[in-house]
């Protein structure tokens, strides 16, 4: 299992139209081939300046790839992650043997 | 549900006896009072410098309070955390309404 996990901050104001539009449109990131465990999340820690998380599990390598480069993933990158984000740090898990 | 995480780098080298010390003792905050679902997790992503985290949940914010301010806390962020630890993230997760 690999859990992969990105904590980011909108460049648009809390409660905006905009922030919504992009929420909206990262939810559907669920239902792209091989997610599973999908989760949108609010980032609540005040030691980082992060706002909003997402989570997913692959099962394998493989489809953590295909997801990366399946068109409508990179259609979303073009879209709505370059357009929206200010700051992002991708952190990627694996259970510890 | 609180999901509280962090992601960090410790001083000592990879598959050292300190490393396994450290991720020993760090395993015992599962059986601190309030900690549901931990996980002893590696950090696999070549986008950040992290090599290892930790996931816990709190059921509420009084729980998390109390497993902050557990005396065995303390004692392990005095005895391991501040010894072995090069670099963290704290990053605290809740569903996103």
């Amino acid at each position: 299992m690999i859990r992969h996990t990105v904590v980011f901050k909108l460049k648009s104001p809390n409660n905006s139209l905009e922030e919504q539009n992009f929420l909206n449109a990262a939810k559907k990131l669920a239902n792209f081939p091989g997610v599973k465990n999908f989760e949108s999340l609010k980032q609540t820690s005040k030691k980082n300046n992060f706002d909003f998380g997402l989570s997913m599990e692959f099962a394998s390598q493989k489809l953590y790839d295909e997801y990366s480069n399946n068109p409508d993933h990179v259609q979303f990158i073009q879209e709505y992650w370059l357009k929206y984000v200010a700051d992002f740090l991708e952190i990627d898990y694996e259970p510890l043997k």
